[in-house]
């Protein structure tokens, strides 16, 4: 199996665990382990994977080969190879290596920006800003797409309350200030599924229905499934999600952080949404982490429980089974 | 706190732990703790428990205490008090010592119903018509609420896909034996949001919109809430779980059985949508039960992770904070 064209498709599963699961955890992965579990999850279908982030070694040295990684995946035909960047130097990094999608994230709660970024909403606009002016500077083919990423855009642990009203200004100036496109982040697990369709309609309303067209959401309250439920009857298309939940939850065991791959294609596929990725070989990809991170905590209870009997995944529309 | 009236809930939470977890786990739990379990929960705010099972104690020794429970949860102002009973030797002991509601569970998939009950669909069917015989053979007052339960609803272990057609013929089946209401059990947890929303719909055209409110929801494959979602949305009001998703899913360590009152309610409250029940006393009543099972898993993240910052329950629609 390999990755199959964006038609043959309903949903995007964007996995993220390479990237933010591995940031999460202290053990870092061998190189050679990250490429084999990249190539494994492309393998099985995963048409999208944010492989790491140009962030300094010294800070993450979980992700320091994050531009070996970027022309590992490059490598892989279809796949679209995507990265963080905190700032404009990771960006020109990122651009350099050749990354396909590069997402900035802007953290609604200016609290937790300077907690996390040490800087101001000001600061990062005009950091997107100059990484917008950079990639325009690019061939038209050779443009990373620019992804403004609303991080704790449903509740901060710092702030509490995020105010819905500052996350579409917040939208609106990351699309001026150059961005393709925004996404939303549940940083902090506090979304719930009425929040989800109203923030995603307000956000649509503030910057247009193709400018949000992904959700990046975490498990911390045991919500992250019922909120994709909620994003999905909303219309958004591109769903975040890490294999077997990598990265967890520090402070709740048994929490996984962001929602976890396999429950989440399962979910799709068993709802008639057509994924691209194949279970099985997603369960199989799930045993090189394990081999990979001895004695880190799996999450995901589709692999463990089995696919129910007389299962079958979703096919096309225009070819119902 | 106490049990808030009908009028000031949007949602009935239906607590099943001190029956399908309980009878899920090899642990006895003493009489004494189940009672003090049930008294708790009720002071939480949680308006309907399924306090047992009247099956012989020689088959599930974990509830042989249901009669003792009954009496003591119909000392409870407000408190619905529900049972399970497979027979109507159950139904007797059930009438006998008063409880509220008696669910009968009526397996859709006739060799699941064969391997379990040792009783064909037009066995158990015999048995509810008796049921509902000496159910209106009581004076009106004394009359508990007979729910016929339509389980592996969703698919079957044994049988595999479970046709639709099968669950509509059944649900008229059990109505027309006389069943006050049916509901629905994804026994296995096999189910998907979307034949969530598809089932409801199609049991309702078949018995009527108020002969379905409820739904028995496992959270096997991590779908649990993702599948209150839908159920909500279509517009299903009573959900059962069972706090700290007790019972657990003996092949899936971490995957829970039920799902689990505790993140069910944090999810409802959070939506805007009233329970009845507070949060935090709910958080209390897990301390209960871990007392008196030590050892035993116990699932549900929001109690670990804790409630957000700021957050704030659901008000009434009438009056909006």
């Amino acid at each position: 199996m390999s990755i199959a064209p964006a038609t043959e498709r309903d949903v995007l599963v964007s996995e993220v665990g390479p990237r933010d699961g591995l940031q999460s955890i202290s053990a870092i992965m061998p190189t050679e382990a990250k490429k084999a579990w990249i190539s494994a999850a492309a393998a099985a279908g995963v048409a999208e994977i944010e492989v790491g982030s140009f962030v300094p070694a010294r800070l993450l040295p979980q992700l320091a080969d994050t531009a070996e990684l970027v022309a590992h995946a490059r490598g892989i035909p279809g796949l679209n190879v995507a990265v963080l960047v905190p700032n404009l130097k990771g960006a020109q990094a990122a651009i350099a290596a050749g990354a396909h999608k590069i997402t900035i994230p802007l953290s609604v709660s200016e609290t937790h920006s300077l907690r996390n970024v040490r800087r101001s909403h000001a600061q990062m606009l005009d950091e997107v800003r100059q990484i917008a002016a950079l990639i325009h500077a690019l061939p038209p083919g050779q443009r990373p797409h620019l992804e403004g990423g609303l991080s704790t855009a449903f509740g901060c642990t710092l702030e509490g309350v995020v105010p819905e009203r500052r996350v579409l200004e917040l939208a609106v100036a990351l699309m001026e200030a150059g961005c393709d496109e925004v996404s939303l982040s549940d940083t902090t697990g506090y979304a719930n599924p009425a929040q989800v369709r109203r923030l995603i309609k307000a956000v649509w309303s503030a910057v247009g229905r193709h400018q949000l067209t992904g959700i990046h959401l975490h498990n911390t309250r045991g919500q992250g499934l019922a909120n994709v439920v909620a994003a999905l009857d909303v219309g958004l298309t591109t769903l975040d999600s890490s294999l077997a939940g990598l990265g967890g939850c520090p402070f709740a065991p048994g929490a996984s952080g962001n929602i976890v791959t396999e429950d989440l294609v399962f979910m799709l596929e068993a709802m008639g949404l057509r994924t691209g990725i194949d279970l099985d070989a997603l369960f199989a990809t799930r045993e090189l982490l394990a081999a990979a991170l001895p004695g880190e905590p799996l999450y995901g209870m589709t692999p463990l429980a089995g696919l129910p009997k007389g299962f079958a995944p979703a096919t096309r529309k225009s070819d119902p089974a």
